[in-house]
């Protein structure tokens, strides 16, 4: 095995990623109670929310009654998921610290999920990159379907870093690369990141992985050998690309957690309160989360 | 990430290591068709039951019932679990291909579990091994708690290249090291194999990891750079250890399959055949089983 990294940034995604894909609506009181719970945790990044069109993401639609009930701790980056500059507008009103622009590595799932070409996607984001930088807040991008599309199958690294390069030209501050339903194999991130390396600014990536084949932290290892620190996950595995056929969801912040700590890399993350706050949102839905730590502390489940 | 085998073996272990942590008891007639069916999935390696004393796991009090009904594949090892001579004799008398002996590497865990200590099992062990390899059958060994002990905690890599020695030393053609309690993370399994690459005969080693915390495959991962080839799974993830609260079981041979196979590595397993055989006993239990794989092939799960 690699040296690895001593310390890792978690981005806590569940509040938009994870939340935008249960079916069960969750009160915004909840939700403000929920991310005030995740503020107490020594995470330092939380995206909160989704400035898209309530008519795409109903469960979102009070993306800016979230974002002005929460205390915001002046420690953690709040970020929130801008498709256009529509909603830029929502998400400036609100001050929020970064804003989040997306785009597909796949050019079927690009225009399946934003109704646009690739080339068509930049024009949108370049504006949007720039008044949110105007604005004096940082940008992230994130290209999805980097390992594995459902409507293309394989992608190439050439194609990841083509989206990559243009997404970084236009701008953002930090990319992440997205394994949106849950295929990737660790020779395949491997391989990938191996190949971006001289690509890319590599100090600027994240990963974000989902565990429906329960190959989640396998990946997040590989990437830990390359040097990878900065990783996306949803507490409890909350969440799920509705796409993927038993999909099991991002992966869990919570296990990500608990391994980092066992290899004895900081995350400043207590995982106690942290297990809480899965606990909280967990007995909001109508199912049990399905990380392996939320697992181990619900008892009677089938 | 280093260089990864080719080839990798799996022994299913589900018959055995799965089922004796099972509550609902599985019909004789249901655990012979499902070994058979393990039989047709190219699998070279079933631990079909276990020949201890009915009185410690009922499940198994069928092991001479299920040897004698099952159709033998000629390619494929059959073996069984045997805690002492009387075991042995049981196990012989039904022909089986190889015999596995085990103890732990934690003192008060091997106490417990098999009511001597560590330096009492060792005669018990002697003269079943050399019985075993007069009547010319293999004999694999198990060393238990080997990253962790429900009881004492951490077992040094001192005490796991002891136990196995002695075992060496006794003639056990195989040793397979085990994370009974499923504690091992990816940093504690690269330096416990780094300390005994150079104590052990590294090829005849197989590893034998529980998902518990969902590190399972990460784990192997490691193991694979270090060169391991033999991995013990359990179809579905089926069993478990009792001792843990909320344990999900042993390593999926399905979901270990699937990432090794997605990693071109080759196993000889079909994993379609393979599945149908977990979905199987899944039915025969009043329970889902853990598995990514099975998970993605069971609807309306909650």
């Amino acid at each position: 095995m690699q040296a690895l990294p001593e310390q890792v940034t978690i981005k806590e995604v569940g509040p938009r990623d994870g939340l935008q894909n249960e079916s069960v609506e969750v009160l915004t009181a909840d939700k403000i109670a929920w991310i005030d719970q995740l503020s107490r945790t020594g995470l330092s990044y939380i995206e909160f929310s989704s400035f898209v069109h309530p008519k795409w993401i109903p469960q979102l639609k009070d993306a800016k009654q979230v974002a002005l009930g929460i205390d915001r701790n002046p420690d953690i980056t709040y970020a929130a998921l801008v498709p256009n500059q529509k909603g830029l507008e929502g998400a400036l009103e609100t001050g929020v610290d970064e804003v989040s622009v997306f785009m597909s590595a796949s050019e079927t799932h690009n225009k399946k999920n934003i109704n646009k070409s690739i080339e068509e996607t930049y024009p949108v984001l370049k504006p949007v990159i720039e008044e949110a930088k105007n604005a004096g807040k940082t940008v992230r991008g994130y290209v999805s379907t980097v390992f594995g599309c459902p409507y293309e199958g394989d992608i190439s690294a050439e194609q990841v870093i083509d989206v990559s390069s243009r997404l970084f030209d236009l701008g953002i501050d930090e990319l992440s690369l997205g394994d949106t339903i849950g295929v990737a194999n660790p020779l395949q991130v491997d391989r990938t990141l191996t190949e971006i390396r001289s690509q890319l600014p590599f100090d600027q990536l994240a990963m974000h992985f989902h565990n429906t084949r329960g190959m989640a932290l396998a990946n997040v290892l590989v990437s830990l050998e390359h040097g990878i620190t900065t990783f996306d996950a949803s507490v409890g595995g909350l969440g799920g690309c509705p796409y993927a056929k038993g999909a099991t969801g991002n992966l869990a912040t919570d296990d990500l957690i608990h391994m980092l700590h066992e290899m004895n890399i900081q995350t400043g993350v207590d995982l106690e309160k942290l297990t809480e706050a899965g606990l909280f949102i967990q007995s909001k839905l109508d199912k049990y989360l399905p990380s392996h730590q939320m697992q181990m502390c619900t008892k009677e489940r089938v």
